[in-house]
């Protein structure tokens, strides 16, 4: 249904997007947009990040009066943080695990002012598309939520503070696992083979920088399981294989191993997934947001699930 | 460059599919073709697997004496191994997490005889399409290799033989990890956001049946590691970033913890990956195949880095 | 909605397609597609048509007795009048008008039997999927019809017969026209832009080997004419610029100049449409076929309206 | 290689677009492209149109000192003109022959000022691209051309002034024909089947608005036409069919009626074809635009030739 199409570089005029298909009459939610670029700004919630300025969202095309008109969404943020000259000593030199050499072997010219196209900062469009997306399926009940689960390995929150400290102090960085959940999907969305819903999701965290693994479900424990330890089995179930018997009406899930998908199409349970990035690769800037990533990456990772959930609805 | 598209049930006339904008001129290697299918069909290295009778391809479309003509290529492979009524106790049974719940609830009818499009047969158009790319990326001097790295948390080949042993007794089934390598691939390969290397990669892992995981790179181990010990340096620093200046000339990097992606584009190291497989869901069948689906899914995971790679070659 | 993916040359193993996105549960009328069939070949009105052998289509995938599962639908139908030799003298020939010396500098190599992939063979899995796609639009009210309008610049079908065999007696061809028409389609297909109703029935049109033209509503007559005589008026008229307005319920059209499309979306009367066909460039083969290709393009002009009308319907 | 998505409506905040795949290192020539947007403007070719002070793009990304980076170029234009009070009239009536009533049926909601999404204001953001294209179609020798065959069915220029200046008279419209070319192509653009060049530019034409009829080469006029009058002949002749020998060289065409595509495919001759228009809808609005759009929509043509040739470029 909907198609995303975004741009910007992270020193260049604007970043924005172009939302194609999105329904006609919704009436746009502002403020959970805004607070969603306050959440990746800051990597607060929303609750806690509200008196940082935040990103001004322009919208160009698509509404009239704030209703969305079914036409083409156009929208951008200008980048108003642009000292480039803070970069000029990048010019001539690539920086370690960063896209620096790969944009200029592949282009022959590259935007070396904070990363270019290959900065964080583009994620943002993803943010707003992201939180009009939630908007949506939050009118046919699904919800979409992330959060931190690990730190350096820490999932203690306390252990976490002192590590991001130790960090800091170290003028050193740390990568982290995001933890999402899907509810309240319907059955069916996904298609058998080349569409299958996961590979959606997974295809879809995997645009996000620094994302270096992705699994759902059980996931990578599932392969050190057995199949009778792993089998999500029905309430109605049938004979010896602990199947449900289809006649028998609606099935109900005494386990979710599975992750809500099955045969790449969803089983109405919640979906959940985890991901994995890795530390950011620029040391020793001495500021808090370059220690670690994670905290900013959640809004990320969910405008990211919104975004695919949507794809998939009739 | 190369589009392709899949058909068929397990159980019904045939499984094949179309292969468009294949280059012109190429002389297929049927062998080859013909070796993997028997790896997929038995789980045994080329080698090895020569004595089964394998599945036989009829090219349809796009030859001419056995030279690609440019033209779509269309072939199937007749499913000869029908006995739709070995199935017909499950005709209305769910098994559990198998795809029968959700294909019944999506189209309202399912092809209940041996998984129909769900069944792992519908991988082989994928065998055949990844032999015809694997011999296009040979040409331009990339390979392409995957291997079982692990079996229910086990490495140790005969550690392996032994648990499987004892799941076969025990009519039982187990998970494992496949390790995939692509080594020889051009710098500049991947799109910068929406198509980068590493999702179009995952989203085709995720194609495969009963893949719950995949990570690239040192992968999640990276979410623990600190960046002073995640960057991949290369040989010509630059100052305190330890980074290489580009005028310098070629690029050599001495380690590659990401797995030879920056950036979503390829920086001309191997690209190596894991893929996390769950067990498969039947259980107490008795038959070797059923215990455990890793060795024949080897050359599978071979095939999707082998379509995914050729989808990215000028 | 349907996507469809067409193989095959003129004198290879085979011509077929894989329909994917046809919804489950049709029950397929095969009797209807080998009509459509029987119809290309001869050229006749299904009525006309029944004795001749028809090309005999072989269902590959996607349906469990004869109902579409909600699958890929692959079929194909074996080339049985292969007879190569016929065309060995073409081998080293650029014959004039045909697409000879085009395949052979796109692709270095062309299938020189009989045209190849170039020939008009290739539409026929063509007309399989719009006859699937035209049992899907009667189910809603849609109704395809093409009818050859004129041949050699003649309407009079005795003035039309008469030219054709002058044309056979001269070893030589003729053009024409063919008129289409889709009634009972929904208010509402098509999008603002850059898949319009008319862009796509269009692109459609000129798919087909032989098209050089294509003019829906008025077509080219408009382009002489004034506006106060092409617009199309509505029966509740509003104020001096002749509208309806809209809070008076349903609209009625009083005139069609406009082909049942505004502004790229169809507003529920007829769309029409005529396509232009060059003279068949093969000269002096002497069979009744090859003389005018218009009676055998109709049916093909049916599926072609057919597919781009069932890609819109939501 | 180049795909864009357009956005905006004509009196929303601005129009706009993103051109994804433009190569990198090209200087754009921005003056060309407000020569564009002048000719789209005022109907006047780029030396007589000058004065006006012409529609301002702002670029806002993709560009490092005015040469392409190889990402998402995105642009827009303020509407400055937006008065919408001038259209208060019209909210609640359905212009005949306008996309009105269309628009409101399939969303529910329309932007009625000034035609919104279906004004041809929404063609500025092709003209911007289609400039860039032209640009880069320059840098391999391929021109692009389009002017004003006929309006009204008059193709003398001093009848053609007589035509308008009654229609203003008279609070009329009239519709009219562009004749456009594209030359230098290299021979083998295009697909066989589903991507025929013909195809994509009948459908990129007919995404203009006010289009009803596309014809390519002879066009309809082949419709009354012998096949022995149709063809093209070779320079370098075979035997009766009077094709050349293709191990003779370079093939010489003697007359060119296909239009420069021969089986969907670029034969390397002049692509030449015609856009007939239907007169403006909109009446007795006494301003000059209003009585024709054949001026403006000239630059319009070449935008969508352009990007229709681009899009075929290796």
């Amino acid at each position: 249904m909907i198609k995303f199409t975004s741009f910007g570089e992270s020193h260049g005029v604007a970043v924005g997007g172009v939302i194609e298909g999105c329904p006609a009459g919704l009436a746009i939610d502002f403020q959970s947009i805004q607070e969603d670029l306050a959440r990746r700004a800051t990597g607060k919630a929303s609750s806690e990040s509200q008196r940082r300025e935040p990103d001004e969202v322009e919208f160009l095309s698509g509404l009239l009066d704030g209703v969305t008109l079914g036409t083409p969404i156009a929208f951008m943020v200008r980048n108003t943080d642009a000292r480039p000259e803070d970069y000029a000593d990048l010019k001539d030199v690539f920086r370690p695990s960063h896209a620096d050499f790969t944009y200029q072997a592949k282009y022959g010219i590259r935007d070396w002012r904070g990363g270019g196209r290959a900065s964080a900062r583009t994620m943002l469009p993803y943010v707003v598309a992201g939180a009009i997306a939630k908007q949506l399926l939050k009118q046919q009940g699904i919800e979409i939520h992330a959060e931190v689960k690990s730190i350096g390995g820490e999932t203690d929150p306390a252990k976490i503070s002192e590590l991001l400290e130790r960090c800091r102090a170290e003028d050193d960085t740390v990568g982290g696992i995001v933890h999402g959940s899907i509810t309240g999907l319907p059955v069916g969305l996904g298609e058998p083979l080349d569409d299958k819903f996961q590979a959606c999701l997974a295809k879809a965290m995997f645009t996000i920088p620094a994302v270096k693994g992705f699994e759902y479900g059980d996931g990578f424990a599932m392969a050190s399981m057995r199949g009778s330890e792993a089998n999500d089995l029905m309430s109605s179930q049938g004979a010896e294989q602990g199947g449900a018997t289809w006649q028998s009406g609606k099935v109900e899930f005494l386990t979710n191993h599975s992750g809500g998908i099955q045969g790449g199409i969803t089983n109405g349970e919640e979906v959940f997934f985890n991901v994995a990035f890795k530390p950011i690769p620029t040391l020793g800037r001495g500021n808090r947001h370059d220690v670690c990533a994670l905290p900013r990456a959640v809004v990320i990772v969910e405008a990211m699930a919104a975004l695919t959930s949507i794809s998939f609805m009739p």
